[in-house]
Parts: C-alpha cells; sequence; structure tokens
C-alpha cells in the first residue's frame, strides 16, 4: 500500500486545523564570514519559540542527494511523492498562468520564432517580443478546432506561450517540435508510441496552420512546441486527508500547483503581510492553509544572503500574529534549499519545524539548519510530514485492530 | 523509478572529482578496556579535519540490521542496490582472480576432491593440494568443448578452482554437485527450472569428463561444482554517472567488483601507500577513484585490534597528501564493519565522511562512530552516498521544473 493510500484509509474529521507555511527554497548554506546560514543567521524569536515547543527535522523532497524543482517539491509536502505524480513542463507552464486546465487535456510550452524563406530558424525567441506583442499573437491562433480537438493559445511572457489541446484520446507521448538550435527546420511532431500518432497528426495541422497565420508577422513568423504532457491523475487532498484546504500564494505557479491537488486559491496581495491577512480572514472557513512565500527562493536565487534573511524575519514578525487555535498544527519549511552562495536550489535537506500541543519535545531550541540535525522528526521523507500533520491534528484512527 | 534511473536521468559532467576511500570492514565495536572503537582509538587528525569540516553520518550496506559480504557491500557504495544486483558465488570467486569474465558466461566454484573406490567422498577439500598442483590440473581440464560450450578451468587456491561455461544460451538456475559432506557420492547437477536442463546436461557431461581425466591423480581425484551464477545485468558507472572511473585495489576482488561496474583498474603496490601514490599519478586522467584498504578488514578477522587502529593511522597519514582540488569531493568509509572483538563482518553501521566545500556542516568534528551518530547524513541508505558524492561535486541536475 503506497503512503497516500494509507492515510486515505485512516483519515477522519476533527476540529483542528493545518497552516502550512512554505518559505521557498528555505534551505541555506553558511556565509563565508560568519560560519552561520541565512536561517541561522536571522532574528528569529518567533520561530525558536515554535521550534523549543514543537519538534524539527530535516526533509528530503524527492529522496536524499536530489535537487527538487519547484513542482516536486511542493507535491511532496502536501504529500504526494514526487516520483509518483510527475507534472510534466506543458502542464507546469499552464499553472503558472492559472489556465483552468481540464483532466484529459494535453498541454506545451510554446516559443514564437522567426524563420527564413527556406523555413529554417534564424531566431528561437523571434527577438524576445513584448508580452503585449505575444498577446496578441496568441489571440490571432487561439481557439481553432482541428479534427474536433480545441487549441487554446494563451500568452506567458514575452515569446513564450502555452498551448492546450482539448477533446477525445489525446495522447501526450509526442516529441517536441522544437530542435532546441538555429539553421534547421522546426521538427514535425512525432510520437513516441504508435497511440499517440493521432493527436501528433493534429499538433502538425496546427502547427501547420500557425505558419500561415504568422507568414506576415516577422520576427514572429513561426511557432516551436515542448514538454507535451497531461495532468496526472491526482485524488484531491479533500478526498484524502478530508480537509478543506486553501492556498494563499502571492506568485500564480504555486496557486497552479495547489490547484492541482485541489485546493481553493484565495485571493491575496503581493506583501507576506497581504499573505497572513488573508490566511486571518479565512482562518474559520477552511482546515487546511498553504501559505507559500517566494521572497525567500528569490533572494537565494538572486545571491543576496542579507535580503533573504530580511524575508525571514518578516516571516518570522508575521508567524507571531498567527489566528492559531488551541489544537491547530502549525509547519515552517521549505520545499528545498537556495543558498544564496549557491545561486540556484541544491540538494541540500530542508529545515523543517511542527507544532502542535502533541509534540513530544526535542532538544531544538531554536529553528535552524543545524538544531534540526538532532531534532525530533529526524532526517524524513518530505511526503512524511503531512502525515505527522494530520496526526497531530488527531484526524488519523489507528492502523489495525 | 529506482535510484539509479533517476540518477541516471539527471547525472551533467562538470570538473569535479570524487575520491572515495574504503576501509574494507572500517566499523569497528569498543574494546573492552577502554570503551573505544578501533577508529575512536587510533590517531587520525587528518580525518578529523574532514569530519570537522564535512558531514558525517553511518551508512547501512544492505538494510538495517543486516550483515554484508564484500560485495553486496561494495556494490552498494557504487550506487547499486545490492539487493537488486545480485553477484553469485561462482562469478564472485573469477573476479577474485581477475577472470576475463564475459556477458552470458556462467561460473561456479570447484574443490579438488577425493572419491573412494565406490566414488563416495572421502575428502571434500583432496588434502588441501597445493596451489601448484591446483594449476597442473586446472591445464589438464581446462578448454573442453562440450555441445559447442567452451569450458574454462581456472586455479584459484590450494583445491579452489573456477570453472567457466561459454556459449550460446547458457542458464545458471543449477544446483550444486557439492554435497557438503563425505561418506555420499557427489550429486549430479540437476535444472531449478527446466529451462536450464541443457546447460545442467553438459555440466554432467563435464564432470564425467573430469572423473575419468582425474581417476589416476589420487587425493585429487574427482571434483565438486557450486554457486552456480551468471553475471547480472550491470550498467557500467559511466554510462549512469557519465564519469571515467578507476579502481586502485591491492586484492583482486577488490579489482573483480570494480570492473563489474566497468572501472579501469590501475595497476598498484601491495602497501597504502603505493595506492595512494598510483591515485596520485592518475590525479589528471580520471575524475572518480575508488581506492581500497584491504589491512583494516584482515586485522578486524583476525581479532588483532591495535593492527586495526595501525592500519587506521597508516590511511590517516596518506590522506594528508591527497591530491584533491578545491572543487573535489572526498569520501573515507567502509564497505562493512568488522569489530576485532567479533573476529567477523557485523551488521554494525558504517562510519562515513563526505568533504566538499559545498558541505552545510555538522556537529560532528572527529571522525569516530560516536561523532557520526549525529552528523548530517543521519544514517543512511550506503547507496545514497554516490548520489551525494555526485550532488556536492556539482554533477547532478535538478528533478523536475
Amino acid at each position: 500500500m503506497n503512503n497516500l493510500d494509507l492515510i486515505r484509509s485512516l483519515a477522519i474529521p476533527s476540529d483542528s486545523k493545518i497552516i502550512f507555511i512554505v518559505m521557498d527554497g528555505l534551505g541555506g548554506l553558511p556565509h563565508t564570514e560568519t560560519g552561520k546560514t541565512e536561517l541561522e543567521t536571522a532574528r528569529t524569536p518567533n520561530l525558536d519559540r515554535l521550534a523549543a515547543r514543537g519538534i524539527c527535522g530535516l526533509i528530503d523532497m524527492v529522496s536524499p542527494g536530489i535537487t527538487p524543482g519547484s513542482a516536486p517539491g511542493h507535491l511532496a509536502l502536501f504529500g504526494y511523492d514526487p516520483l509518483e505524480y510527475n507534472i510534466g513542463r506543458g502542464v507546469l507552464e499552464t499553472t503558472g498562468i492559472e489556465f483552468d486546465f481540464h483532466k484529459g487535456d494535453v498541454a506545451a510550452r510554446g516559443n514564437f520564432c522567426t524563420v527564413d524563406a527556406s523555413s529554417l530558424i534564424t531566431d528561437r525567441r523571434a527577438g524576445r517580443i513584448s508580452t503585449e506583442i505575444c498577446t496578441e499573437l496568441c489571440k490571432l491562433l487561439d481557439g481553432q478546432k482541428i479534427d474536433n480537438v480545441e487549441i487554446l493559445v494563451s500568452p506567458v511572457k514575452e515569446h513564450r506561450f502555452v498551448i492546450v489541446l482539448r477533446g477525445e484520446n489525446l495522447r501526450d507521448e509526442l516529441n517536441d517540435s522544437d530542435p532546441q538550435q538555429t539553421g534547421v527546420a522546426p521538427r514535425p511532431v512525432t510520437s513516441k508510441h504508435s497511440i499517440a500518432g493521432e493527436t501528433a497528426n493534429i499538433v502538425n495541422k496546427f502547427i501547420d496552420y500557425a505558419g500561415r497565420k504568422l507568414a506576415d508577422n516577422h520576427p514572429a513568423n513561426m511557432i516551436l512546441l515542448r514538454g507535451f504532457s497531461r495532468l496526472p491523475d491526482i485524488t484531491p487532498m479533500s478526498d484524502i486527508y478530508l480537509l478543506k484546504p486553501a492556498a494563499i500564494a502571492s506568485y500564480p505557479m504555486y496557486r497552479g500547483l495547489a490547484k492541482l491537488v485541489g485546493m481553493d486559491i484565495l485571493p491575496t496581495g503581493s506583501s507576506i503581510e497581504d499573505e497572513f491577512n488573508t490566511l486571518r480572514q479565512n482562518y474559520d472557513r477552511y482546515d487546511y492553509f498553504f501559505l507559500h512565500v517566494k521572497g525567500t527562493d528569490s533572494a537565494g536565487e538572486d545571491g543576496d544572503f542579507a535580503r533573504k534573511v530580511r524575508v525571514i524575519e518578516a516571516v518570522d514578525e508575521a508567524v507571531s500574529a498567527l489566528p492559531a487555535g488551541d489544537d491547530d498544527v502549525i509547519i515552517v519549511t521549505g520545499d528545498h534549499s537556495t543558498p544564496a552562495i549557491l545561486k540556484g536550489h541544491s540538494w541540500h535537506p530542508v529545515p523543517a519545524v511542527l507544532y502542535s500541543k502533541w509534540c513530544r519535545p526535542d532538544q531544538a531550541n531554536e529553528f535552524s539548519e543545524r538544531a534540526c540535525v538532532g531534532g525530533g522528526l529526524g532526517q524524513l521523507k518530505a511526503t512524511h510530514l503531512m502525515t505527522f500533520a494530520m496526526a497531530h491534528a488527531l484526524k488519523l484512527t489507528k492502523y489495525g485492530a
């Protein structure tokens, strides 16, 4: 039995709420001068108090030593094994623009590009046309119907867009049309298995249509498609955990990911304060909250150690005014590490703290990577964090008699 | 997806090198007088420095509580799950003599034995004949061709030898001819599945031939065979990790194991100094080195606590002059524990230290079993050590977007 089936078979309702605060890219590495990580440098009296009264640990999102992308990192936090539930590139791009993705849809990422008179690619990004022009061109291509399949085209940013095929029996076992180089022609889309042959045929008809429609639109006179993918078959969180889940995230991609697992998306502002206000305002309406903070990751990616420290301190401040009730479970963690000195995602396990009145105390008295090493959660597969949240919220009955 | 498939899908090249130093049987148990293990007793300033700057942990080679043989222990260190990749006894014996084993070959371990006039076994080891005599007798039997199958016979030591069958469609689902007792006749080789019937037939013809050929060679007038096995289908390390791997090992069996996973075998001398010199001389030619030290295990097997301590100290000395560059990853560990007071392999997890400039520091400031308990690697499946080596060498891209 996989872990989700086990949880699903044991889930029971309770009055407790679960508040899951995710600081994107939280885990760090020591500053070369101080020997302290971003989290260890930040002044975090409120998070330290949670750590002292709760249990701490280090979590592996995918498996030990593997650097997670944002999608696998978040799926793991929601309890879905990212090695089992794979979100393809095309689908992920649609989550980023909050496209209303349906089951059975096939998505792909698209580029407007430039081809010469012999149909050879001269610029894979069509001179990075503006988002406005991209939006216009998408309107031009959007809504075609080919062999009973509807083809939806939506802008993303600059030369980037998504296409979504909607119809019966569509498959995603398709190779890219994007050759990833210039001086050659776009490839016809081919199927990886014969079962996808018909879908390939439809896509090629659409590419052909797009080429004709865009002919006079130099530099954006052709399209390139890649990352064809369908939605994996994801059972919503409400069915597994018997929870009513809500997401609070100022960045569209994380709202999109939350929607894939069936969360309600709460409108919010762009600041950390806005997000925590949204949590307070909706506290009575839901019993699971995913609150996503982007700033930690952005600062890490920029290599800005000090800014990452400040974002952590802002979250600490906000945590002081959480509306949590006596029976609630509060988790603070990240979806992966983004050490400022690495300027990117890393494989280092992510610090996590879980607070509930039912925690068995451990030795960790502050929220830091170092203290988490010896914490009561140990070194943990990330999918188990949601199990612990459910357990401490008294939302799981026992297994076996 | 299994771990090797995952690694293979994420591996990318980088300039860093991975130096993997294996002290055979490193893990120990406390001396009854001092309460300190062999590693804790040894003076190891250089290993302690690696531990202070790197991350430590305890590794389980097969699974918790399971005592590993040398083959599973090493396969796990190379990243191959030993429960999935099983090296049969026959194959392992051929690795010990560096036999040029081909894919599809079937190997078995052989004993020369003594039978009486009624063909009953009187001595399973033929009075432990000398290796010289064994070598002569193997020449007598070597190179037969039976039903288009070539039968190669090579001496190992004293009464022990290996046979290797080479031909088409050979199977290894065969029972031993060795009854493991005297006073009975050797058993005819039978097949475990009908698919191996033809191979059994060929082996029995060979045993018959050997019996006739050896009839006048008392005490070595018959052979016993056991441990029929084929090579498992092992993807070479170069294909999985995109590494150019080399092995430095003074003992043939470890060179053989390294060859099974596709390492180049570097000629070296018999001392620890020789082995580290070989590493220095070849440093520029490879980006993964497996350096094997046998002395720790031999001392442990002999119950010689003090000698095991001295071998560890010699390795510590050699580590001080490692040729590692700034981006390199250094790992020091063992393939299993061989506590001197147990005089044999044991199930105790094995101390490991990984040093790289990208380590997130932990509290372990010396290389010892005790310090490893609280280390940043935690208690780890051994196959993940190679994942961590790859991660710290920046040789893995991220999983998912």
